[in-house]
């Protein structure tokens, strides 16, 4: 049985906030009955969103603030002047223990700034990662960092091998992940200092995790790893890259499928298919980048998303809660530490 | 009227070589009918496919060979023992003034290296880029650099800029091309150093070209821009993601249509839509990549392409000849030396 766990959310963070927070809070409710949840943000506004959800009722609970980050709102201002923001009420519940995530569609870089001042650092690790999901060939992989770091030296990539070896055990069940690094190429001498590096640690096969090797851009959706690893300039880029390839594609077929009289037709013959590819390939499906290496789970939902996206964020944040995630990487992280330190023991295993 | 030009070929270059190479030339002899070629490689192989292809007689010459750069064979290598491989003496028919430019499938990291050493540099030009097509919401865009360089400073990008705009001009024909740096985040402060810096001196104005700020991933597909300029090794991973996601749509697309009655049936009614998406979309429409900023026209074909493909590769190479690309790329480079030279006085200009 599993026991109770509350989620805090930011229930002002996000394009459409908080009406889309409160529906996807309704979304998860059926599929987790045992998560209480924690809304920060304007009691006028979620009591009167609350009054139309009466099932909500027993499982939430409001803290006011009249105070929310917004967009456009740089992270050094939001650490000086946002301690009375939605957002950070809702990630400080994680620190004081009320609240075991937190889950916010807000500000990118204000999330991530607050997250590491308040939550702070898993002892060992130097920089934080954004670990995000995405369709392959064979199924779902894990890309980090996404964003949260635009400059990793080697040791910042060998962590977030380890941090998402880690993830992608716990969130998509995979018993033993494969690892790659992304590159330009996969022989050796490819690439800059940093993925070589990397990879010449990661090669020494003393850390409990299968290195595949180098991947190329073409990989990731290739489904040739479970984890792609790299630096959060280039993650970042590639994702997006390939959104807005899927987006060009579905936009040529829309043009295609009302190109004629004809096309219509087989469209609507096809149709239940197609929705199958659309579902497949549904952002929302994907949503809730998690921050790892925090010491508390803290998840990103995409700010535009709609409920059930937000919802699917909130699941990726019970799934970490309920798996005990941190004390997964923190025991990862602890032998890692012990293998460093002794580097010719370690070989020796 | 075109004057005649001279395209050498290296045409034991590529996975199906010299088979595809003869191919190409045949299919771009009838859309090039002023240009002919100087194909290095196994004479009595190119002589039994030129004899299946008597309409060639006029335009090829052969240039007999019997070493070939191989696909692994490392950059270093083939610089010190590969002077009488095909894809050496195709590169310096250029040099030697035999031939207008080349064209080459073979390894490219061995042709950039070959390219350099026999070609040289544009005086002005610290490193060469790779630049590419790709489909957008517009149309078609150029992207640069897509692997030449894994690092590059400000300067090196601020570079691309110039020869990407060029390009744009001259082989898409757009009259005034809007230049984008790619970045994590459209914010002036997002991004690494060298982003940052080679944006403010795009920003001054001060060279000939119309710099719209950074652009994001999401934003290459979504053709916010003409010319996308990045370093080689973002350059290269966000192109291949978004490939690899293409590769991924078409297969879950066949998965669909092939799925059930129903859906067959709605493939072959909207299938003449269907195919116009494909064409849109088609890898062979963006072949051929250009090589920018040596002394001297180099284009690298795929080197699993179809004759369709390498016709295409030659089809740019005739466009940047008789365009007369190189002295266009000379003229802005004075420019911009004129500028850092008289920073001053450019900034009254």
């Amino acid at each position: 049985m599993i026991g109770r766990v509350t989620i805090s959310l930011d229930a002002m963070g996000g394009d459409n906030a908080p009406d889309v927070v409160v529906q996807g809070v309704q979304i998860a409710r059926n599929r987790l009955p045992h998560v209480d949840f924690l809304l920060f943000g304007d009691q006028a506004k979620l009591e009167s969103l609350l009054a139309q959800a009466p099932e909500l009722k027993g499982c939430c609970q409001l803290r006011h603030t009249d105070q929310a980050v917004k967009g456009d709102d740089k992270p050094s201002q939001v650490l000086r002047q946002g301690r009375k923001t939605s957002m950070w009420l809702a990630v400080d519940a994680v620190a004081r223990g009320e609240a075991a995530g937190v889950v916010s569609a807000g500000n990118t870089g204000a999330l991530m700034a607050v997250s590491k001042y308040v939550l702070r650092m898993l002892p060992g690790i130097d920089r934080p990662a954004i670990a995000g999901f995405f369709p392959t060939e064979r199924g779902e992989s894990v890309m980090l960092d996404l964003g949260a770091n635009v400059d990793c030296d080697a040791n910042n990539l060998v962590e977030f091998a380890v941090m998402g070896e880690v993830f992608a055990r716990i969130v998509l069940g995979i018993e033993n992940p494969t690892v790659g690094l992304l590159n330009v190429g996969s022989e050796e001498m490819k690439g800059n200092d940093s993925v070589r590096t990397a990879a010449s640690i990661l090669r020494q096969g003393h850390l409990p995790l299968t290195f595949h090797g180098f991947v190329e851009g073409n990989d990731i959706a290739g489904g040739a790893v479970d984890v792609v690893v790299s630096d959060g300039f280039t993650g970042n880029i590639a994702l997006k890259s390939a959104e807005g390839l899927a987006r060009l594609y579905t936009r040529f077929l829309r043009d295609a499928f009302s190109s004629s009289w004809l096309a219509k037709l087989g469209y609507l013959l096809a149709r239940s298919a197609l929705v199958k590819v659309k579902l497949r390939t549904d952002p929302r499906r994907y949503n809730g980048a998690m921050f790892l290496g925090l010491n508390g789970i803290a998840v990103k939902s995409h700010g535009g998303t709609d409920a059930v996206g937000f919802a699917n964020a909130i699941g990726v944040a019970a799934d970490l809660i309920t798996h005990g995630f941190n004390d997964s990487i923190k025991q990862e992280l602890e032998r890692l530490k012990a293998i460093e330190e002794q580097p010719a023991q370690a070989a020796a295993i």
